[in-house]
């Protein structure tokens, strides 16, 4: 552990936070930039992933689409499509928080790391796609499409709207671990695991192989956390607190919750699939991980303030904490 | 320098020889893999390049028809493609290499890193396009697309049929040299300035904006390897020597050239713009950089054959060598 001399902080933005557009993107990046390097004027290290939701849909359906008019465009599978998210959602990422660095003048480099996540062929996610990607359909928009595509399978995110849902199998190790220790060794914010990793299989003795899923962000995320032994793990998302009874007149925000209280409520049924309850989930597996360790939800500007308990939910195991 | 001890080899891959579908890229790296790592075989520090002409045209182009027919999918500028490129190209490279060094039992570590090139705003390619991209066309399916495009410019590419022409700017400097050179120092094989980098300008006191360019791989492959303090770099591609009176009954290949024999031809246009003149003005340019450097043109599989001088054509500083 390392938490005397620069605590870490794993910062898991959501994919829907980013927006739709590059542009949009940018700017969404560039005003959340100041919370995230407000992290690191207080002290800490900070490495920085992401989901890619909306990314990866919208680059696989750019695919798709432009693969049936355009013969030179072959189709692209979700792996490869992880990857180009990456590249993507990375660029803008570095770019973005290296201005805020140097406008105030503080010397840290950063990087974003292409980053495989290894997956476990057997695990039962394979058989039950219910990640969502890409853009939200109506019900009769998702039945056509659903029509067009016998493969694919559509179904109600959250109540937001219809999407396409894919395999997420849970994250076992980050082949670029010692990269990303590497470069937190010296100084530098690591972009990293975006959109969950880009999922793999081992094959042979020596290698992998990229398969048709995407690993949960929150989830990669706490592995991330795990493996570089972070102190906290932070989910910032677009919603201040944790809640039970979410939307319903006795809604209930929580500024702090054992782990044990969050598995209740998860086993309640109280945190909506694809939304809260993997973020929950998330922040459980963490702060069960090793002493010390917190996860905190919070929103996406107040990232500064959550680090100090004045804002967000605290997750934390209570024999260890 | 650091000849002495593990001299460092700036590897440039054409994005030509990566094929046109993610099975063809996967299979056609990890043919090339054996090449690569026989480099580290034999010694020397290997930092990886590529181009990404025909893969930032396709992502290019997969936008482009699908934002036409699916509102959901946005155009994507050029910058943010070749972000796209690094990860998509960088996730096979660093899979097939990785796979031939833990085959080999050799323990290097292996990263992408996204990259950023900056660009002068001042630089005249941006007035005169001419970096194709993209897939081939016949002439008169170019004026078709000349006609729905007219921001776009479509020319003859070296013969070999008609493309989409871009403003290739020269790299000044590589925003990301530090985390490279962090990489390099500690035993990793590193993937960057894909594509020739996303093409970035200054702005302001403190950020980059990305600008519609794509640079030359080559001339920022010359560029990486001066930063690195490389001992040689490697301009890989389809054939085995550079030629004078290419394609013609006296053609005649060098095993080696001076830099002021090859800035004779250059002079002569012995070279075809955007195919092997590109590379050898960077060659020229890495060999004018500093003692020692030396700049080697060889066909792809005879990388290894080349370090000794046996495959390839060799260009360097009379003066200096």
């Amino acid at each position: 552990m390392n938490e005397e001399k620069d605590p870490r902080i794993v910062i898991a933005l959501g994919g829907n936070a980013l927006g739709d557009t590059a542009e949009d993107q940018q700017k969404k990046i560039e005003a959340a930039a100041p919370a995230l390097v407000g992290l690191i004027r207080r002290g800490y290290e900070i490495i920085v992933t992401h989901g890619n939701g909306p990314q990866v849909g919208m680059i696989n359906n750019a695919f798709a689409y432009g693969s049936k008019q355009e013969p030179s465009i072959p189709p692209m599978e979700l792996a490869e499509c992880t990857a180009m998210s990456q590249g993507y959602i990375g660029y803008h990422l570095q770019k973005g928080i290296r201005r805020e660095l140097r406008e105030l003048e503080m010397p840290w480099h950063i990087a974003t790391v292409v980053t495989q996540v290894v997956v476990d062929e057997n695990d039962p996610a394979f058989h039950h796609p219910q990640k969502p990607i890409g853009p939200y359909y109506t019900k009769e928009e998702a039945e056509e499409l659903q029509g067009k595509h016998p493969d694919h399978v559509y179904a109600d995110d959250a109540g937001r709207g219809y999407r396409r849902m894919v395999p997420s199998p849970k994250p076992v190790t980050i082949v670029e671990k010692e990269s990303i220790m590497n470069l937190l060794d010296h100084e530098f914010v690591v972009i990293a695991c975006g959109g969950g990793g880009i999922p793999v299989v081992k094959e042979g003795c020596c290698g992998y192989r990229g398969v048709p899923a995407v690993v949960d962000k929150d989830f990669a995320a706490a592995k991330l956390a795990e493996l570089v032994e972070a102190k906290y793990l932070f989910i910032l998302t677009a919603v201040d607190k944790v809640s039970i009874n979410f939307g319903k007149p006795d809604e209930q925000p929580f500024d702090e919750m054992t782990t044990e209280q969050a598995e209740a409520y998860i086993a309640q049924g109280q945190f909506a699939p694809g939304s809260m309850r993997p973020k929950v989930e998330a922040a459980v597996s963490f702060a069960k991980s090793g002493p010390g360790r917190v996860a905190v939800i919070a929103a996406l500007d107040k990232a500064a303030e959550a680090v100090d308990g004045s804002a967000g939910t605290r997750i934390y195991e209570k024999l260890l904490h």
